[in-house]
């Protein structure tokens, strides 16, 4: 499978999720309780990846599974990061309104890049940097606050710590993409075997939770598991399956794409889901949705083309039919 | 001189246009007549570039000067394409708002693109459209409305005429700096004898416009000349100057550089009096600035980096030195 077909499906169910989500609304709230939708779709993917190995282990040859606790081990890492994410998203919270907190999580695309870059060692050209920083502001120019909308964006007044807290929670948050690559892309284990791993730790962590906030609630609204399936419609099971999902399809191109395909996919999403929403709930555009979709498609356009189809001026072209030549001398080379 | 240092001062001067012209202003009207500027500064143009061509004809070799009436009479066109120009504009005024008509002046930066491509036949690169494009976005995004500013911006709800005129605004706009390029390169007469026909028409027409506005008004303010400098301060003077100076500065660009080039300084002036008004004139800085201001910048590196720079990865490092080599070979050739 190529790497942009999984991207486009992933785009397209990213960005149904928050549709989805908002239709299994009933009166702006949820019927249900949506702390279980995490853990079930961690089951679910649990389930698909245990069933994709076990047909894989029928066919030879078999997969490759490294059970060593060594590298078992690593595999909570992600869900331990995504868990003090979530608290400093809390406590940044505290300090910052949604609509500039939601501004500031653009930060996430560029510190992705600087990690994959410290971390993953994948060298950048410019032009690519560059596509990076520009995706960041697209998706940033989108969410503008339009003139008539009735909160004014806080951006430059919020504390000092909003900001901090801000910028440490987009660092956190690249460090658990780049991580989750670095673990998929180790060595050559089954994907399955290596999600297995990754999702019995998300399960259990998202079970914990379920739990600790059956404590803290004191049992106000009955067991975990009393709640359950308490109020789920079709929406719902639709909401739970299209996480799992995207959670595989992630999962897939952490192996056999990049953390900046990932990107790109998530952030086209948002943009869909924007778009789509001027059409499913009557929203009003605004000139910055339309503004930053184009710069996100510029952004896409250079940093995925061919540097050649970029810069290929008439002027040069002397020097094409020559790279067309050491382009195949390379190619008899190598077969 | 390097076309570079000419677009820089001139992107300086561009910007304290608009920061001396608010600042001519008392109690936010003029107290002189603000359409006997452009004829003054036409004059002042007309009066610089008489005496740089007196000097240039007291060296040899004398400047060439073209003075057959097939070329002469070619130089009141831009003349007349402005004269058209602002009548559009007036026209388009009547259907759309001035927020909205400033927001469609960003299109003459592509129309701009597009007639430079169509007439002079210049070959952009994919890169470079791009980088055209993302600079009229960029602008446009500058100056995209506050949530807290007082108009709400009506992009999307005026007439189909006014958009109509909006695109037709921008291609004559575009039109003039093409043709004038067209004008000036055309042959390798003396940069001033070119600037002494083209400002002669420009003072024509000024005056004309003068005597007409006399005539529609009933001589209600008395006559042009009498109120010529009525009312006139230092800042008025330096308002005079200024446009004189930006004027020449745009001949010369025309010349030695480009359209695009020109373009891009008068762009850069527009974002740099925004920024420079929020400390003078303590305008509230939006989000939607800065990132107008990134989105532009990036533009710039874009359209003028060498595209080595931009796409060259350390994969294909290997073929550098190789390139040295070559460079060199054709600086010893050349030499």
């Amino acid at each position: 499978m190529q790497w942009y077909v999984v991207a486009s499906v992933l785009t397209i169910l990213t960005s149904s999720q928050g549709i989805l989500t908002t239709l299994s609304q009933s009166n702006g709230g949820y019927k249900y309780d949506y702390s279980t939708v995490p853990f079930l779709a961690e089951v679910f993917k649990l389930i698909v990846s245990s069933m994709l190995l076990w047909r894989e282990c029928q066919r030879s040859p078999s997969p490759k599974m490294t059970t060593d606790w060594r590298s078992v081990r690593l595999y909570p890492i992600p869900s331990i990061i995504y868990l003090v994410h979530n608290n400093v998203q809390f406590a940044t919270l505290t300090y910052v309104d949604t609509s500039t907190y939601q501004i500031m999580g653009n930060l996430k695309i560029v510190t992705t890049g600087i990690l994959f870059r410290l971390f993953l060692k994948r060298k950048l050209s410019t032009l690519q940097w560059m596509a990076i920083v520009l995706l960041a502001i697209g998706t940033t120019t989108s969410q503008v606050k339009g003139c008539g909308q009735a909160s004014c964006d806080s951006v430059f007044s919020s504390p000092i710590q909003g900001y901090v807290l801000g910028i440490l929670s987009a660092c956190l948050s690249a460090l658990a993409g780049v991580y989750t690559e670095f673990l998929m892309k180790k060595n050559n284990d089954s994907l399955y075997w290596q999600n297995i791993q990754l999702y019995t730790f998300g399960a259990i962590f998202n079970l914990a939770k379920l739990v600790l906030d059956d404590f803290r609630s004191g049992f106000e609204k009955g067991a975990w598991w009393q709640r359950l399936f308490n109020g789920y419609s079709i929406t719902t099971w639709m909401v739970v399956l299209n996480l799992g999902s995207t959670g595989l399809l992630v999962s897939w191109l952490m192996k056999y794409a990049d953390n900046i395909v990932k990107v790109y996919s998530t952030s086209m999403a948002m943009l869909l889901t924007m778009l789509l929403s001027v059409f499913l709930f009557n929203f009003k555009p605004t000139l910055q949705l339309f503004l930053g979709i184009f710069v996100c498609i510029m952004s896409l356009h250079m940093y995925f083309a061919p540097p050649r189809v970029l810069v290929d001026l008439p002027l040069t072209a002397k020097a094409a039919p020559e790279s067309i030549v050491e382009a195949s001398v390379d190619r008899r080379t190598t077969s």
